[in-house]
């Protein structure tokens, strides 16, 4: 059984990392978000793959969700001694991804290829992809500041102002990366990991062919959202500024007509109905996954739920 | 009395060093070679700015003669375990320093304005200015390589390769810095600091007016070599390649129509008779200066015979 799944950073992570222990890696493709892609300090930093490779490889920072354990701030405390920026977190041991990486591109060599080799140099075994090799920023309208970048509201600005909308900037001439369409064509699943449906999972769909690709397939979501609020991260205040709101419903609402089934929170129970009457499976499980056997645990009843669907479909 | 010296890297930051404790601020110039800067991982490296900064701000490693002291090397191990070049030691809190230089440059902020900046945050309140804002690249033909880099000779292959010649690339179109035909034109002497003739101060002779600015100058040096040996660095190895036996004679003559002083060492005071017969007047001392106090001691007798000349000169 072949899995696609698209991600986005810590959920998504989380996510992959459940999927890579209850999978072969043949059988497992993760098509990243690269609309959060950004250079800052003349370095191109990529969080969502960074994210993802750093949980799959065992580098992460549990504790912060971001960025690699044992880091060390030297090089940043040095910029900012001279008046450098100071609100990207970038960590020692993290720059050397991003020196390697802005080296590599300068070179010629495209993102999707040096995340393959990364993963090698890694140990990771699973396909990660990014889901363009070109650039498609996400950009993000508020209220307060007009349009910035999305590490400019998600960072910067700590998601305080209030969203009207998205653009994903050049997504419409961002080709998918190699091996993105034929992952999704030959799975038998897409799964939408529990990435911001609006800043994380939109801008993978949003690219040339991402869409009709999935037309034919059966994809499944697990629901960002617990009983209104957001796992981590901005969605429940932006479905709330986009006047929507915020719960496992309105993600159900979101992706309709893309999704058969949504894995929501017991705490959500309530509005399974809801959701079942969209013409969408509700499956109410623990969605929260914060320890490698809960990502596992979870992982194991996706996987469950899509073999049962295949028997369904078989008969 | 104002003081401008043409420095390179390590013995141009001790003198300079020696310098800035015996005179006032106001007094001194410091203009660095630019002709080994390049670009490493993206990032805009001035090797010999850096370290005349370091040196000055008394942020040196004097261990190792470059880079900074309290250093850690994070960034290059992550970058290094994922592929990327080792050849060039980038410590992180070095790095801090490279990353907000390429993010001003990129800004559009001049080489000069920035080495101003980092030399206020840094609390040196000399005048240190590179030689140029545009590039003029040293390139070292050598009989096993070819013409390669200055850094790639200099760190990469360790000076091995044998020299043929040296081209300071692009060095017609780059013009001196603000303030450097300005600094030379006020002094009322330039001082050579014991760096590399051959890579040091020959860039800095050869941006347009550097060398016109300093013939009605009195002009003196201290030699880089004590019996026949390099202080530091390549420049003993490049005479002998060069075909000239290296010694203090030969730094002589290398500057000669240039300076009218040398300082040597007294290991070297045999050769002070045939430095004398070529009209540079020989200044047999102790060169060597490896603590702040043997800096300010020579420095200290650098201006007392310049002060003597001032003197001399108004008779």
């Amino acid at each position: 059984m072949k899995i696609a799944a698209l991600s986005g950073g810590v959920g998504g992570a989380k996510m992959a990392h459940g999927l890579v222990q209850c999978l072969p890696p043949d059988e497992l493709t993760i098509i990243v978000n690269t609309g959060d892609d950004f250079d800052h300090y003349g370095l191109r930093i990529c969080p969502d793959l960074d994210t993802v490779c750093y949980t799959l490889a065992g580098l992460a920072n549990d504790a912060t969700g971001w960025g690699r354990s044992g880091e060390s701030w030297q090089a940043l405390e040095s910029a900012t001694a001279l008046g450098g920026p100071a609100w990207f977190s970038l960590g020692d041991r993290d720059l050397g991804t991003h020196l390697e990486r802005t080296r590599r591109l300068a070179d010629g060599q495209p993102l999707s290829e040096i995340t393959r080799h990364f993963c090698r140099q890694w140990g990771i075994d699973v396909s990660v992809l990014p889901m363009s090799d070109g650039r498609a920023a996400t950009m993000v309208d508020t209220l307060e500041l007009g349009e910035i970048s999305f590490q400019e509201y998600f960072v910067k600005h700590q998601c305080r102002p209030a969203v009207r909308s998205f653009r994903f900037e050049g997504v419409e001439s961002a080709r998918p990366a190699p091996g993105v369409i034929a992952a999704i064509a030959s799975a038998d699943f897409v799964v939408l990991t529990p990435s911001n449906p609006w800043v994380s999972v939109a801008p993978i769909l949003a690219v040339a062919g991402v869409r009709e690709a999935m037309q034919a397939k059966e994809v499944v979501a697990i629901s960002p959202i617990i009983a209104g609020k957001a796992i981590k991260g901005p969605a429940a205040k932006m479905y709330l500024e986009m006047g929507i709101e915020p719960g496992a419903l309105a993600v159900a609402k979101h992706y309709r007509g893309l999704i058969s089934a949504l894995f929501i929170d017991a705490q959500d129970a309530a509005e399974a109905g809801a959701i079942d009457r969209l013409g969408i499976r509700p499956v109410v499980t623990d969605i929260l996954m914060p320890t490698t056997a809960e990502r596992k645990r979870l992982a194991g009843e996706v996987i469950a739920f899509l073999q049962h669907l295949h028997q369904e479909k078989g008969r």
